[in-house]
């Protein structure tokens, strides 16, 4: 990001949401769930409506649209080479509990917007990374599974394609993993949202981790324990049009 | 604010740390202290060293030093109205629980440190001022008081003069309170770091919110149960310099 914005310093604390979006060559990919979604983390926060957004002609890579209280801002840089050798490779995962309770959040909670607080999400990967691993999972007191610091969780268990529920978890709501469960049926598999505990996911037969940009990671180890891999991904990776 | 700045968007997003000072006519207040911590957040977050600070000179008013990994800024702002009046007239103060453990942070938490993912801080005073309050004391899910969005509690019982210890409850180490507990034997006070449940809290013959611009701020309700005004507000208030 060598772009320069003008900015004041109130929009500098955190108090304002974003969305990352995968910029195709046919356009933003999936973009009225992204600006639906922009519109409900600005509603948590207090913000008014969004302004509308005109999607940049021409480009492809990462398109990030930014929105505080002084700040409409749509951007687009380059996949990073990271992302793109996850997508293909698959990650290395450690489980972490996040130390808090997903039945208990404060009523002010922002656990389900995408907001511009995100200092947490880096320190979990930077966290990772100091011990060899490529992202982390989180989960509750309680020991249920949450989501990544910035993807969801979706698992395949025999014919169920699962992923967390996010407003019983408190988290954010996943478009590329709720966009790859409406297609389990076009392939056979039955899409389920349910929690799940860390133990039960580790018995699930595949674990990838989604997003807009990298699409699908198939975790590869969890916990330092090996993970045999599998044909959908491939298939998958297909089906979202990477 | 509206004084601007050129910022990369990777800025925006909470990765990085600050300090808020009062700039005096003698200078900035507690300023060795607010840079000891500047450099303790920055180190959580694995930023290098901040570099050097000019005080501003020839002004007051509220000092703000921002560092994230392409910016260092440093800004003087007024000291906005309403920060003078609950300084004078006391604040109104809701409790409420954050769904946190105090003893579960995760590995990599910062919740010892001053980030910009000031998000939540934002969203919890906003909540407060929804429901005809000044401001919120955040409890852990065990039951112990934390700490406000923006300031540290402070409680008179007896000759006590306590706060609670930020290492013990993963909570940011207060300035201007453990300066106050400094001064307290010189007025006849133990000074006393310990973690309170609420109910002692709300036994306690006088509570305070403490931070760097609003100084002292007596709770004159608590969860909208009237408390009994202290003398030590203005004998303090003086202490302090304000």
């Amino acid at each position: 990001m060598n772009e320069q914005i003008l900015v004041s310093p109130a929009d500098l604390m955190g108090d304002g949401v974003f969305e990352t979006l995968h910029l195709r060559p046919s356009g933003p990919w999936l973009l009225d769930q992204h600006l639906d979604r922009l519109a409900r983390s600005a509603a948590l926060l207090g913000l008014p409506p969004p302004p509308p957004v005109t999607p940049p002609a021409g480009q492809t890579g990462v398109m990030r649209i930014i929105y505080t209280r002084n700040l409409f801002h749509v951007g687009v840089t380059p996949i990073p080479e990271q992302v793109l050798r996850e997508r293909r490779d698959g990650i290395r995962v450690l489980s972490a509990g996040l130390g808090v309770s997903a039945g208990r959040q404060p009523p002010w909670s922002l656990s389900t917007a995408k907001t511009l607080s995100y200092g947490t999400n880096f320190a979990a990967r930077r966290w990772a990374a100091r011990h060899r691993a490529d992202d982390v999972i989180w989960t509750a007191i309680e020991g249920q599974v949450l989501e990544a610091p910035t993807a969801s969780v979706v698992w395949l268990a025999g014919d169920e394609l699962g992923t967390v529920p996010w407003e019983e978890a408190g988290i954010l709501p996943g478009i590329t993993a709720a966009h790859l469960l409406s297609l389990a049926p076009s392939v056979g598999l039955r899409p389920v949202q349910r929690m799940i505990t860390l133990p039960e996911l580790a018995a699930a037969d595949t674990i990838w981790l989604t997003s807009s940009v990298r699409g699908l990671a198939e975790v590869v180890t969890l916990d330092g324990v090996n993970r045999k891999r599998s044909p959908w991904t491939a298939r998958f990776l297909r089906l979202l049009g990477f």
